[in-house]
């Protein structure tokens, strides 16, 4: 892998370090991205001509493969409280670069301050989400670690649907899920799973809870894997026991069929915004607006949140390899909702379109 | 409860909204302090004549009890792209305080660069950790949950120590943790537990991983119960299957011996790093000084870190019902270590000296 982090390095390097300027990346999945297995609290100094990472004092457990990264100078704090970020523009100041670029949507306006004081000559700049602008298209290696994480997290899945649910809480069907994820193969779950029933299915920020699963009930889980550091997700909404309600037949097919819009409309150069309109025209019309969520999707990657946004106000249009979800709910208040999400792979048409990774049936089911 | 958060909003607007000023509290467990129950994403703006609470637009939970809080105004924001915090700015602006105090230590740089172009008339100033020192000493009702939550944590290791051990992975062993929490009663558990056996057994930054538990092995958890918010922590060693080695035994007294000290040095008045220096001398007089971690400690409360840090630069005294754990551990690479946690509330000799939350049994054993 190291040649991978190198040119990752390569890229950031000339895009940021103009003029004898260097960059400092403080935000641990940027860390990650660039060296692979970094601790937390670790931090990248890239500069003009040499790379240098500060690691904690701490001792930590060193990756077994890849480490360390080749090309990359590595300087251990001298105290076991100090912050690697702060090391690091110290470090930049004496070596003497002309200025140096900051995460300013990661780093406190407190810590930003430490920074300035430990490099009084250099002027400091935004860096800005120039890591994670990089890591929005994902390299070959990224994408099959996300395949299996999609395919862990569908076993998962698919062994909690074949046992008996009536009766279980959210809580236990949710630590059910995670330790079927690790089962699998997993490194971890990528979130802690969410599952809601009745009223609470589909319910935006439910917290899986005492409530047990009853005959009639709708149920909503979502749930992914980590893999090799690589964050899926997949949701679905079922029916428990008997035949589903006319109700709830037809809120699944309206969310189902907002959600084929937004995955038909994922394609390289489609606005995201328009992945967002696509499935909000469909609830729209349903007259259920106002109850879909401010996004119907987001990328995923080494964090289960990553750019892009698939909301009304998202600027900017999709790459081909760009891993995104497509996840709308509609809930409503007091009834309980539905909720379908999918992580998919944006691909050309001559490809053949966007590659689904979690392949669990969105049939209506009745477990 | 709706008393006490009026309560303790009522004490940080005596300190921090002198002279016409008022405080923007964005923090999530701050918010949660002070008003109770309020969703992640959500803002409290203390003015010097009222209090405002700006909601996220999405649909959430409300709490069962004590909702909504008493005297506080509740705005829910007009767009769910939008920011509660940049919301409460422009408000305070509007209503024409003097200055606003925000959190510099939480808010990153982009984004109070986006509250201070929201509130462009207003000088924002540091609110710092006001809020946290607030929390600082526990009330009556917060050692009671936390009481609570110690005694879920004890429960569900205790358990654990009666079931057979031997093959089962360190993943496995925390997953079970957690689930036997949560059948205890735990919201959730506090923090991720943690398992490490033989050479990973004490080591710092260790994850829960696919090695078995081996005859022999020194096994080291760590895990915490979160009741009603409150999360306290406990840590054990213990040796499995057979008659600990003399190394282990005494690795083992050397450890005890520590954070027994560090136990015995808490008590109102006492400076933060003289309870590091008490835990620090024991280990350094073995000659393994170098081998314990940054802080031997720190508050717990409403998160699992809060101040404060009892570490050798720690500035600051112990007061009464201050929650701390003492937690020295020492690993030796390679072979594994000890580590041994405890919560404990600071009280007066008066009082019996500090009260142990965490009552797991202390003794080497061997499971």
């Amino acid at each position: 892998m190291s040649e991978v982090h190198a040119a990752r390095r390569a890229r950031l390097r000339e895009r940021c370090t103009a003029g004898g300027c260097a960059a400092l990346v403080s935000r641990a999945a940027n860390v990650r991205y660039l060296t692979d297995g970094a601790p937390p609290g670790a931090a990248l100094l890239l500069a003009p001509d040499h790379d240098v990472l500060v690691l904690p004092r701490e001792p930590w457990a060193e990756p077994e493969r890849g480490w360390p990264p080749e090309g990359v100078e590595q300087v251990v704090l001298p105290s076991a409280d100090g912050d690697c970020a702060v090391a690091a523009a110290e470090l930049a100041d004496r070596i003497g670069v002309q200025g140096l670029a900051v995460e300013e949507h990661h780093l406190t306006v407190a810590r930003h301050r430490e920074l300035a004081r430990a490099a009084p000559r250099l002027r400091l700049t935004d860096l800005d989400r120039a890591v994670e602008q990089l890591r929005l298209v994902k390299e070959d290696d990224e994408i099959a670690a996300l395949r299996v994480a999609a395919e862990i997290t569908d076993h998962a899945l698919g062994e909690l649907l074949e046992s008996i649910l009536v009766g279980r809480t959210e809580r236990h069907l949710a630590l059910e899920l995670e330790r079927r994820l690790v089962d699998h193969g997993a490194d971890s779950a990528a979130f802690p799973p969410h599952v809601g029933t009745g009223p609470n299915a589909g319910a935006p920020n439910h917290h899986p809870g005492d409530r047990r699963v009853e005959e009639g009930d709708f149920l909503t889980v979502c749930l992914g894997a980590c893999y090799r550091g690589y964050r899926c997700e997949v949701g679905r909404t079922f029916v428990v026991g008997s035949e589903p309600a006319s109700w709830q037949i037809e809120l699944y097919e309206l969310v189902f069929a907002a959600q084929r819009a937004g995955r038909e409309a994922l394609a390289p150069g489609a606005a995201y915004r328009d992945v967002d309109r696509a499935v909000r025209q469909v609830v729209d019309r349903a007259g259920h607006g106002d109850l879909l969520g401010s996004s119907v999707g987001h990328g995923v990657g080494l964090e289960i949140h990553e750019d892009p946004r698939l909301s009304p106000a998202a600027v900017g249009k999709l790459d081909a390899c760009v891993p995104v979800t497509v996840e709308p709910g509609v809930y409503l208040p007091g009834r309980g909702g539905v909720r379908i999400d999918d992580t998919l792979v944006v691909r050309p048409v001559t490809d053949g379109g966007p590659e689904l990774l979690t392949i669990t049936t969105k049939e209506l089911l009745a477990l």
